[in-house]
């Protein structure tokens, strides 16, 4: 049953995860201001699902379960589940212009469906059914789910097995299940959910089966640390919660997840030392979740289109042709982008597990145009905004009794807005062009090498030698 | 009933046009160096058609005439149409590496379909239905069909009304047909076809009305001139219309059509004088030609490829990571393009008319990367041959009994590949970068800045307001 | 004569200006944490100069005073000077990796130098001579003379007078000087200085010739209140003023002037109501200040590429070829942009006032690279490190003694490097690639539409014309 | 003494080259279409040194010869001579839109010039002496000197000494001389001019010793034979050697140049089996060419920009604000390049044989800024035209007495320009976008890659790891 954001929030609150931010144990972690608008975030996610006007695009029809589920837990195995998705993954984006968290865990769960079943096929093992067991779990409890791939990796010159315990690995096999050490990094929203599963980041070779290794852990289970990162946006999040800090739903939060010994049952376990099958895995995982993130950039940009446009209002150049250049620049980017999702959505092709998977090659070029017009949009909503967007003065100074009436008087712009308003925007755009989000760009969903080798890979050019040697008569 | 290229050039063997090449006038125009490539070419698209590999894209069934016909003359009331139709522009493409010339005839055709049937709704004229007679026909002998848009236009500062009959306009309506006058230019393939549609090539205003209007005339009509450009290609076809050349089947060529009081009887004429749908039916026309041109430019661009990969194995470079990297980086620039089409067409609406026309943003928006993607992948090739693709000798200098010698051992290049085949190669690569492609790049489907203004107009940008305010609750 | 760091902080030390940070009134300004680096920053700007190592940057010989003088108070009359200025923009960029805070007034007092000296030309002023002791007062005192420029400007359709006062302007003219009051924003240093030059930020007409004044004011001057920028990155520095924060300087500091009916004497006017000269000014202070600002950036980026080079070295990946050639491609925008500047330099040219002037179309030129060189440098920087950049946990994690071991353990990179050292690289680089330098590179010196509008008018293209018509024999 | 270009046409006249156009050997070489424009082309490298108003820039005053020289001789001992250097190559570029041909002989001449030096100081061989007296022949005889590198490669993944007979070597040394053989390509203008100075493309080893030859010969000298290359402009040229080709001056035609047991006597060789100066010669030619070519391409561009221009007026478009921006951005392109050829130049440093090298590392920049500006310039150019820049009809046809009034009425532009003028301007355009010059600017100076290997060589990204160090306290 579909829960509410209440209901969610009850249910993390019962969690005692070992949780530190800015090297301090913190305890009523779910009111804490770092923390608090990532799980208005997810919040936000079982509310809308709730929300008839939302239904179409939050919630889907579990094959397994016969109910109605929230779409984040939902297999993709009609091509039309694996379109909602991008365009579910931009509707989060234009409402919270931050994570939404759900993101990745939804998208392991569909490459280990993908895989599971390839692997089981292979070598008879029985991870597939496994998996549906606790995807139906999942669904039936409508539990937020998580995901972690990023090992922290050391001397990247070196494999897992060449350096000491950087990357997760499996410690021991028991009767009962598995004992696994070591720490996932950049894992958006790791604390906040129920649950969350975890996969390998690399393919393996043989010496380095101990790290081949998938697996799902309840949120706060004995072993596991969480470390919040820090950057500045956190500080001022601590400093500000309010509209200082530009948006309520605050940045991507994510953590160093630190496995200390960490006992996993085997009814959790996905895979343990296939490690001819991590590099399937990853590359299943990429092709749907840079697909996915061209819905989520394209929904950031959203916003950011929208607060140029407002913003070139409050400033009174809305008709200037270069502004209105800059903003269709912005536009342009976004929705190459997007559109290439789409492609990648639409030509998806159905496994032999039933999952539908999107075209790689797309979803590999969707990916690069991501990055370029993130940067762009958010180049030119600043050029549209004014250095103001970094250099204004803050909440505080505006509600200060002897000088408020001097920034009240200094900050306003048009007459169509308040200056409460305009320095609102002015806080939003900061947030854009000030904070972590190019090089979330940059990073999610893997480093700009890597879709560029699988474009490469995939680009069929020998066969298209043979239109030019059948063109020219060459042999 | 489906021709065979045979029957196609017998048929079009018997018209007398007036053709003008170079300043003097053409008879044999089937046999001239110039022309019998564009035979060629569209000779291709019916022998296509006829072969059982290529039947799935070449071949659609008529809703109107219930038989098999080229799907050049297709009708798009499905979407699986309009995704075959951008399928069906990439595969030509990718077999000639030149014009097909029948894709604006096809574009006009369906366009017109869509904007008579809302003339006739809101006017009621009965256009639709005149059109359809004449889609029957051209289906039923499987004519070749080319399209005439662009007005020579004078000084573009000025509307038509204001200048001496710089575009095309109705001299007179008369009881059996209406007289036109003026010319058409840049017009692909117009005189080796069977027929040609014409319509305007800009919105219109009340005092322009006598230039609203389109129609279907025969080739080689009474009254109508053509004269092929002129460019260093064409010269160069004349010269040596072998290898030397580079492509068998020529560069784009086009014409300049002059309509010197041409008579066109009313069951050809499909708008007259009706100016505002002028606008409409060249929005229709470019929103279907943009999304075809991104699956022309991918399928020119896989000859580009392969050209690329083949020129790297002939120079012994295969294995360079930045010839490798150069490679790639066309095939992103191509795919982006590609797929910005393909999600136009999946993202298609269906009109009243019944007709699916592509999503118009994303129609755009490829054609936007289209030009960028053409110019990287003709400088990357270029590139990767070296400066021997515009400074190699000739294939007479190959031939010549005195100099042969040292060009069969100079030009040579690694051990996989003869001096004529690396040659061969050498001047497709000249074709390509020292052609008139770029040009064509830039205007084919309208000039640069027009996609950008119907972006702007298609993106929406204030609803985008509305997720700003009420993500930072400002009114 | 020189003065020491020491003898620079106990001078601005016993100033007492009514500063306000995030709402709060600030006494004790100089031991602040926000402040504190910007006096660091520009105590460099002193103790360097005293250096003999970098005497040859630092230090000009004044033709006024006759005696060595600090170069960030230096009159530009010779082309050596020119060059040497852009080489100590770099130097300081190199050294601070921020602002130096005294760029802007020494490019001001230029600017005025040459601007003056046309003034009393036409108009039969002496502000020239005015400005002569002006100058000669802080380069024998060695004062830190910051610059302000930017009003607020409310809404931009507006000119100054058809606002209610939005720009500085002159409240009245009295017999020992004037009454200004209005507000400069976005002013890098302004109170950590000896003195500040105020000048307009637009060029103005007759309406608006109140507008038009440019003084000198003492920093802390009775009526001048001064309110810090907030974002996010002055929050981490209020929190953590270590190493965690990046950059031991800080990032630029910029602040909020408001003047409050504020008196200047006349010795201190350098203009006052002549509305026609406030373009000219604004033209050469751009000219010289773009021209400046193209060696500060590509200092900044040199602590770039040295951050990249280093990281690349941590993490083990610094003979992968897609990582060397991040790093060039780095160093491509750089040099691309410095060059620009040099030719600026090389080419300037000497006014009737003795002044060199950058020449205006290179160094607009330089201002269009700047930009994109920056935003390419920190994205391929971010990349190389990984998103490690905004996502590490902090200093007091890795301190924290019962969790201090795992990021100890899990943070390390390769052998090369402790822990400590890569983490406090990986603030370094969130400095770049998640504080507010971009909008920084966008908005100073000007938006990015300004410098396009004097390239356009330098661009002399109508000359250009005359080439083609010469050749192509067209009159 | 300086000569004109007649005594130099006469000079050349008696020469008796084997040379072949597309297959056909030519003896008459000075008439044919498609050489003449060379000779016109070097023609005005002489008639413009004769002119007072350009004699600043043409002519030098030789430190040898101790008279007044043609710039194109001169050897670079004072920075001056740097500087106007690429100021000569803009200036003919503007006038010629094309090659002038005395720019790699010219730079080989410098490059020898301090090579030997080195070469000399090293080995104890009396290379620079020999050269010097060489030098003085041409210039007391204002000779005109090509340049030939390139060598035709075959197999780039072999070594020179790996492949039968690809570079050229040197295959005998007797008393009086050496005998080389094999072949240069891609030689601008070898044929029409006086000498051709010869030397290595690429570095070499011991094993390639055979290979490391640079010497001078005279035009025509036996043994020798020239291939015309042969592109689709050239054919153009021959067809119509009128104004319908675009440029007078032709393209830059360049020739296979094939040396056949050639005798080179001792006086004229440079070098001889120094292998390990090879690459020494190389890189301080292609500094030196690279600089060069930053002019060069700025030249080029001002005529494409004078074009761009003057076609917009003749369109009637030259307000529209789009137009106005498309001509913005060539020229920051074109001066971006350029200010980095300066830079460059003035950054130029003395060596030890006391001749002036431009700074390699902004010479190696401003190449890879001239392939970005060239492109972009031409599509821009392109794109204010209109298609009808590849597609229009021919000077014939505007001169047919059938057919010309509709040319003359529909090819008409605005009332300010005849139809002859606008076509005229038209086919300039068509050369620039549909004609060999992309390719130029890909390959002249090197392919891109190479610029880009000297750019990480000579960036210093180690120094710069020192300012990252000191910054943050890290050892």
């Amino acid at each position: 049953m579909l829960s509410s954001k209440q209901e969610y929030v009850k249910r993390i609150s019962k969690k005692k995860p070992a949780l530190y931010i800015k090297g301090e144990k913190i305890d009523n972690f779910v009111e804490h201001p770092n923390i608090k608008p990532m799980i208005d975030s997810i919040g936000l996610t079982y509310d809308l699902a709730l929300k008839e006007e939302f239904k179409d695009l939050m919630v889907a029809n579990s094959q397994f379960v016969n109910e109605p589920i929230n779409r984040f837990l939902h297999i993709y195995t009609e091509k039309e589940d694996l379109l909602k998705r991008i365009k579910l993954a931009r509707l989060l984006s234009q409402k919270l212009a931050t994570c939404n968290y759900r993101c990745v865990g939804c998208d392991i769960l569909n490459a280990l469906y993908v895989t599971t079943y390839d692997m089981d096929e292979t070598l008879n093992t029985t991870y597939h059914n496994r998996l549906l067991d606790y995807i139906k779990y999942v669904q039936q409890n409508d539990l937020a789910v998580s995901g972690a791939l990023t090992d922290v990796r050391g001397d990247r010159s070196k494999n897992p097995s060449q350096q000491d315990d950087m990357y997760l690995k499996i410690l021991e096999k028991k009767a009962d299940g598995i004992v696994v050490k070591g720490a996932k990094i950049c894992q958006s929203g790791a604390l906040v959910v129920d649950e969350t599963v975890v996969m390998p980041t690399i393919a393996l070779k043989e010496s380095d089966k101990a790290y081949a290794v998938a697996f799902a852990i309840e949120s706060g289970t004995e072993g596991v640390t969480y470390v919040l990162q820090n950057n500045a946006y956190e500080a001022k999040k601590r400093e500000t919660p309010g509209w200082e800090s530009g948006n309520p739903y605050g940045d991507r939060g994510t953590f160093l997840v630190i496995f200390d010994n960490v006992f996993v049952p085997w009814d959790r376990v996905f895979m343990c030392e296939e490690y001819n099958f991590a590099g399937l895995l990853v590359s299943n995982f990429t092709d749907i979740h840079r697909y996915v993130g061209s819905g989520c950039k394209a929904g950031f940009i959203d916003t950011m289109v929208g607060a140029a446009k407002l913003m070139s209002e409050y400033n009174g150049i809305q008709n200037a042709s270069h502004i209105v250049n800059k903003i269709t620049d912005i536009v342009k980017g976004q929705e190459s982008c997007y559109a290439c999702g789409l492609a990648a959505g639409y030509e998806g092709v159905k496994t032999k597990s039933g999952l539908y998977l999107p075209n790689a090659l797309y979803s590999n070029v969707s990916k690069t145009l991501g990055l370029p017009a993130i940067a762009q949009a958010a180049i030119n909503l600043a050029d549209i905004t004014g250095g103001v967007c970094v250099t204004a003065p803050s909440e505080e100074d505006l509600k200060n009794p002897e000088i408020g009436k001097y920034i009240e008087h200094y900050l306003k712009g048009s007459d169509s807005v308040t200056t409460e308003e305009r320095m609102k925007l002015i806080k939003f755009v900061e947030y854009w062009i000030a904070g972590p989000h190019l090089a979330g760009a940059i990073h999610g969903g893997g480093s700009p090498i890597t879709p560029n080798i699988f474009i490469q890979r995939l680009s069929n050019v020998d066969e298209k030698k043979s239109f030019v040697k059948e063109l020219l008569d060459i042999k």
